[in-house]
């Protein structure tokens, strides 16, 4: 474990909504972090498929962190806006939320995430997030 | 509580993430729909106010109860999309998700959602949604 | 024309894309900015309605010139993301966006648009912005 | 040209907007299309830069004809909602959009388009954008 991955896991271990998620930080690469979690039986929509807010909340911390990952220690980052498009339900063992800087200003970052559905080795492609974050 | 109200109450119901966030369900009429949720400790992020995700998840329910609200008995309804615009953090006693319907199509609904943050007799607006639903 | 509506239309007058789309400013009040242009036959999409840019354009710029009205004078206002949901197809006389501030962040600013699209004296909601600005 | 560059390219001549800001069709293969356009002086915001309507107008349009290239023949296709990123001011000689198709459902298409801005031989990302097009 660097020192990246060490300043981003502190970070994480903070978040306690991410505790309440079951999620976990998958890694740390400078610019781009996964995260992932179980779809628990305590994350669910009405349907029995992961809630959207699920897809989101660990998405916006790939996001998050991805952007955090660039910054100079002692930085810290925060969420403009985001936005998700939903392409199938959130169904299998697990999601997988991979996050990455596309554009890594002084001012304004702007960051997207692929989260998928896993179960096995087999992935489907669940949702899309494109969003901006400022250090603060 | 009325056949519209009992109808919604019991699809929030099932959504076990409402639960696991603490959320309720605070008022529904025809095409309105408001879902309250105490900032517990278990839903922070790094800095100890609500996480985005928390916003997101009640904002996205009372946008989706919004839409269902205007649907006929035996609908259902899934998140296209949903953009978030978050302008203060969430801290407070409890947040607020105040959603409406914009535009009630038969195949495209548009919706939003202002989310509070409030502490006693004050509120503060911390987030801003606008979205897409579509029955299934 | 008082100061504030002197500087706003300076501005406007130098968006060339304005002209070329044939909108005008139709009125500035601190934090409010509306923005009508004419369905010319020079903007359509292949059925012959207005084009997906034509209410983003003028959206943009009505939501852009909300956000200066509320800076000082020798401020400049960039566009960081903007999200539109179109509603119904832009047929009629004219669109005309009602852009305003939501949240006036001293880094941020939330904006938001209605478009309309008028015929006489009969409106109908086309198009909903929300987006962010920045002063630059 | 095949019949599918054929299709689009009918329904894009059609697009009035597209021959106002000198837009051109540069690709077509299923579910990814490309448009190009020279940042004219009519199409400019106050500093002198492309508006952020012609990034937007044509990154729409290569969107949804990227969504209609895997549609079959005689479908239309129409905007749901879009988002765009700005990461860069709109400065050089040309815009490129290339469109593509991320998530090609029957009812609903999520589609992304990155688009740069063109120098000679040196490109820069100054857009992005992630939507919804639906089969009207």
């Amino acid at each position: 474990m660097n020192d990246l991955d060490a300043r981003i896991r502190a970070s994480f271990d903070r978040q306690t909504m991410m505790q309440t998620l079951g999620a976990s930080l998958a890694s740390v690469t400078p610019g781009q972090v996964t995260i992932t979690a179980p779809i628990l039986p305590t994350v669910l929509q009405q349907h029995g498929a992961g809630h959207a807010g699920l897809a989101f909340s660990i998405g916006d911390s790939a996001a998050g962190y991805s952007a955090l990952s660039l910054m100079p220690e002692g930085a810290e980052v925060m969420t403009v806006e985001m936005k998700i498009n939903l392409m199938s339900p959130a169904i299998g063992e697990r999601l997988v939320a991979e996050g990455r800087v596309i554009r890594p200003g002084r001012r304004i970052m702007v960051v997207a995430v692929d989260v998928w559905a896993e179960t096995g080795d087999t992935r489907k492609h669940v949702a899309m997030l494109q969003g901006t974050m400022i250090p603060v």
